[in-house]
């Protein structure tokens, strides 16, 4: 088969896939044991032929969850923009891995760009980033620097006795504490700072925590705050988590994995207030930006330290360009997809006005869908949402129950949120292409299938 | 723009790409500073229509490194397999997160088949295993279960006081290094065994440096092999290595990112002989088996391991599969990109006889240009290549003035290898698409450019 099938047959496949997403926007749900006794997925000697072998690209599309649909809002991401998906079409076709110049050409400049539009909307100016293959990679990378940054001689030498703490909420991501478990600080140390009923990491506590910690001879190695909570979509009050960073001098990192977008808002941005104080923030735009997987940042309010921390002089490969233009000194990888072009291109496109119009018309939505649980006696608000999610009960009815069921009836994918000991069905308004009759859609499958399961 | 229009867009664009890296195998040489002043990449406030965007891509494209044409011999990959970049652009129009069954689907049990056909490969039937976005993220895996399997406690409550080490070949991947110094255990404890002429370690040495810290009270955490080195494409001794660490029960890890696909050729198999005996092995399919960046994986004997020490119960996340078909559980990653699909697309083509194939034809073409170096009275070979790699000099030439002035005249892309205190050009013959033709081309060009630097 030559390149130009193959790029012939993606392109009517993944026609085929987009149509079939807008006919049938929900698989059926079928057990994974009943799909593996159906599909023949067997790697073996012998290849298969071309015809069989798009059969068998397409049985497999039709048992794969469609993510982009109207029906999905399992995620903190959702829909598909046109633009970035012909941009990492693009990538994959070019294949450049980005650790130097040589390798990467103008697709380096690309990304160096993307980072310093970023790191600007962050108020780091003059600072610098990297690209990460995900959040929980680029907040690993954010503790890996502070605790260099507070151990002298961690890099080089390891950790040596003494106890370490990490500060993160208890609505904070789950990451921080695998990468507190990598980084060899222990899982244990991640201290959980209590949060108050929207699900705001309590800036006193964490004073307190921190106070105690350093009376006893424990060293904190970092502050996590988190700007977009997973369940319930709450923003830190940064300011006050800067003056206990800066009175300690204590690294500040913001997880604004899934918020961090909201800074081109400007209506609604004040929500990252204070983040400008933090030295690093992750912030991902395969969530709200709606670009493919994966597609995330680690920004630095100093330059260098990226480097300073992660670089191995490998001769065999950075040869001959400024290291400026050889990103492979600042990331965790050596081998690295170009996850910056998609983003690139979308935001050429939209520009940061098309962004916050975005941004402000999903804020209204989630407005609009708190408003209608409010006022429809059958539901009941955890409260109104910070920025994006929702999270709701239908009364008398299992929050999970009616997610499974509405799996299981093909009717939506919907996860939920465990708060105060009970479940809550989470809504998230992140699909850009989400409108009041899509919610329209939402609540009435929700009321038929707890309908359902009252009956 | 609608996704079809999207989709049109990128079939014409790429298949504009690919036939200008057919006309024009190499663009022409550009600085970065000169690329800036060219092209207009800044994002800002406003979007740019389609038609101007497109443009844009083009224009870039033709300043992006041409990685899969017959003149890039830059990196230990090189050509593009039709049929993996047709599911690879399949799953960037899908878009599936790889953490859970209810968001991944079929595409988790394709995964899972991926995983289960190369463990039985490299000898761990019934083990498990991750992709993960690179073999240096491979490695650091691997070496965090070693780590915590051998320091109790070291998850939860961190390493503690105590000197640990662990062990590579001189010739080892940076990654390893890099990782001693993120996981907290010292790049400086990272202890580079010396090797042999051909760049295999030295088991005797090995077993020397281990003893002698045993005696001194340092806990080993781990023995890294490496199948296949970055600069000479040397194997270690498997055997005699994992003789060594089962004597002192230290976990080994082979580090085959780059030789794992041999075990696909029943000719060459032999050269990871013993990799069975390992506890681990990193295996990345975008080298030598062509599929597009990135797609590694970390592959284990026993099963269980990964999810021990890697998973975080996240009640909003993991609901209601059996964690089996969740393999969120056993990765570094949250969101997490499909990277199996394009991989299992071109295996199911191939099968593996044609892998085998595939991997005896680069082993002849590179075994035919080494013979061509020591025909030649103006060239001088290092030695003769144990798999792809094959490094030689031109007599009274300079190795990194040929490679800069090959590439500054937009000739050849290629980098040299630094053994024994003297540069050499690094030829790796991991392009499906090489041929005789193309060795012609390539030592053509070499010789051409040391003529003009000699005269």
């Amino acid at each position: 088969m030559t390149m130009r099938d193959s790029l012939r047959h993606a392109f009517e496949l993944a026609t085929e896939m987009v149509d079939l997403e807008r006919r049938a926007p929900l698989r059926e749900h079928r057990q994974p044991e009943e799909l593996l006794a159906e599909l023949d997925l067997t790697l073996c000697g012998e290849g298969q032929p071309m015809p069989a072998l798009l059969d068998s690209l397409r049985q497999l599309y039709r048992e794969t969850p469609r993510i982009a649909s109207s029906r999905f809002f399992n995620q903190l991401f959702g829909g598909r923009d046109p633009v970035a998906t012909l941009a990492e079409i693009l990538t994959v076709v070019a294949n450049n891995p980005m650790y130097t110049y040589k390798a990467g050409g103008a697709q380096v400049l690309v990304e160096r760009e993307v980072l310093r539009h970023m790191a600007s909307k962050a108020g780091f100016e003059g600072g610098d980033g990297m690209f990460s293959p995900g959040g929980s990679l680029s907040n690993l990378a954010a503790l890996v620097v502070a605790r260099n940054e507070a151990l002298e001689g961690a890099r080089e030498d390891g950790l040596g006795a003494g106890r370490f703490r990490a500060y993160t909420s208890r609505e904070g991501h789950y990451s921080l504490r695998r990468a507190m478990g990598i980084l060899g600080l222990g899982r244990n140390n991640l201290c959980m700072v209590p949060t108050d009923e929207g699900g705001r990491m309590d800036a006193v506590a964490l004073r307190r925590e921190i106070e105690t910690d350093l009376s006893a001879g424990v060293r904190p190695v970092m502050i996590n705050a988190t700007a977009g909570t997973t369940q319930l979509g709450a923003f830190d009050p940064l300011p006050e988590i800067a003056e206990v960073a800066s009175e300690h001098g204590i690294w500040m990192h913001v997880d604004a994995a899934y918020g961090g977008s909201v800074l081109l808002s400007p209506r609604h941005r004040r929500l990252l207030d204070g983040c400008e104080l933090a030295d690093s923030l992750t912030w991902d735009a395969h969530k709200i930006m709606g670009v493919p997987l994966t597609c995330s940042t680690l920004l630095m309010r100093r330059p260098g330290l990226l480097a300073k921390h992660l670089d191995e002089s490998a001769g065999y490969l950075f040869q001959g360009d400024d290291d400026e233009f050889n990103p492979g000194v600042r990331s965790l990888q050596c081998g690295r997809r170009n996850d910056a072009l998609k983003l690139w291109a979308a935001w050429r496109f939209h520009g940061d006005r098309g962004y916050a119009h975005r941004i402000d018309r999903l804020f209204a939505l989630a407005a609009s869908a708190a408003d209608r649980i409010e006022a429809d006696p059958d539901l009941r608000l955890f409260r109104h949402p910070e920025s994006l999610n929702i999270c709701f009960q239908v009364t008398g009815c299992s929050a999970s129950e009616i997610c499974e069921r509405l799996e299981r009836e093909g009717r939506l994918l919907v996860g939920y949120a465990r708060l105060q000991g009970e479940n809550w069905i989470r809504l998230v308004c992140v699909n850009g292409d989400l409108d009041e009759a899509g919610l329209d859609i939402f609540f009435g499958e929700v009321k038929a299938v707890a309908a359902a399961l009252a009956g």
